[in-house]
């Protein structure tokens, strides 16, 4: 059987690099897509370039689409990113550091680049566990995705294969996460997943995203290859 | 009570148009969202300036995004624009003109907005009548779209008003559509609908698009006064 074409959703951080890794396993043939937003991060697009070479993505596109006309999120707008936040803290609304509609918007375009490839399959390592509290992670707005997709596309309306919207992470810890990736040779020192990094990409070690990450290494024994500021 | 805020997805066209006049009609204060999606029918967002202006929009934002970057389209791509088709080609299959994609990324946008302005409604001009054959204009499409954007976001997390989808035009005709744009002042002439204009805006009156709306008005009895090529 021929490989299968998935769009696989690549931020340039741990976990999207960890999707990619599965999806490769899984004998998929991966298009990565990643996204210039805006994001204060931008860093993390030259992360995702390098993981997207050195897995083996097919294709790698950085689309470019603008969050920040509609204002709204520290991630994109002038508003300071949270630091220091506690873990329990974290799991506790919804951070200033969403970004309205982002899986939405992303996951939309991934869908019309899989409609436009033939590929029924879509991955993104979204996580309901270790998630830092976005509406947009859930199990159940990934399933009412999947529905839209089936509807909103061409191979919808004809008899072919249903999309599929794969989640490989969802349910796991960040810790197993990274025991995941670890296993299928991720190299996590070109991983970025700092919200808020330094001039040369170094993670500031304090936002919520930082702290999730540390801990997950922390949890499994391992020392996290990233580069962190100085403190 | 005070006026709800709404975002009204305007293309410049004829439905979208008259969409914007019904949510003002319906009390809302209208935001307008158009996209530069790399479209060849480019000169349509003057007229969606125009026609925000003249309909009162609270402001009106051009979303810059780029489906070029996954081709597949006669709207975006290299791929002739068909023209001359009979009305009843139209109702079969899916054309060439198709976004892949299009509404569920133009939706995206719009509940991202939504979410920052706090509005808990939409409004899009889609009809699935008289409506080329599009996937993304079916209301099992929007009833999917309006079930996600209610998992999607902070309001659907939290105990405010769910987001709710306005289709007003889904199950009018083309000659129903210009009938109730007339009847609320609605200035056709500013409106463009064509998928191929000329250099000066002026329609081709033959791709799919300019025969539905010149038989809207023929049906009507009235006359088109966009401008048309000479032929």
């Amino acid at each position: 059987m021929p490989a299968r074409k998935a769009v696989v959703l690549l931020s340039g951080g741990l976990d999207s690099a960890t999707t990619l890794a599965i999806a490769v396993a899984a004998g998929f043939e991966p298009y990565a897509l990643s996204f210039r937003y805006g994001q204060r991060h931008a860093v993390e697009l030259d992360a995702a370039a390098e993981v997207a070479r050195r897995l083996g993505a097919i294709q790698h596109v950085v689309a470019e689409i603008d969050l920040r006309a509609f204002g709204g999120s520290a991630l994109t707008a002038d508003i300071a990113v949270p630091k220091g936040r506690s873990i329990e803290e974290m799991g506790t609304g919804i951070p200033v550091t969403y970004v309205p509609a982002r899986n939405t918007i992303f996951l939309s375009y991934a869908l019309g680049w899989a409609e436009v490839l033939g590929a029924a399959d879509i991955f993104i390592g979204v996580n309901a566990l270790d998630y830092s509290g976005y509406p947009d992670c859930r199990p159940e707005f990934i399933a009412a995705f999947e529905n839209l997709a089936r509807l909103a596309t061409r191979a919808g309306t004809e008899d072919e294969i249903p999309f599929q919207i794969h989640t490989p992470l969802i349910s796991l810890s960040k810790a197993e996460i990274i025991q995941r990736g670890a296993a299928l040779g991720v190299d996590f020192s070109i991983t970025r997943s700092c919200y808020d990094p330094g001039a040369d990409g170094e993670a500031c070690g304090e936002c919520d995203s930082c702290q999730l990450r540390l801990k997950g290494f922390r949890v499994n024994g391992m020392r996290d290859p990233a580069r962190y500021m100085e403190r």
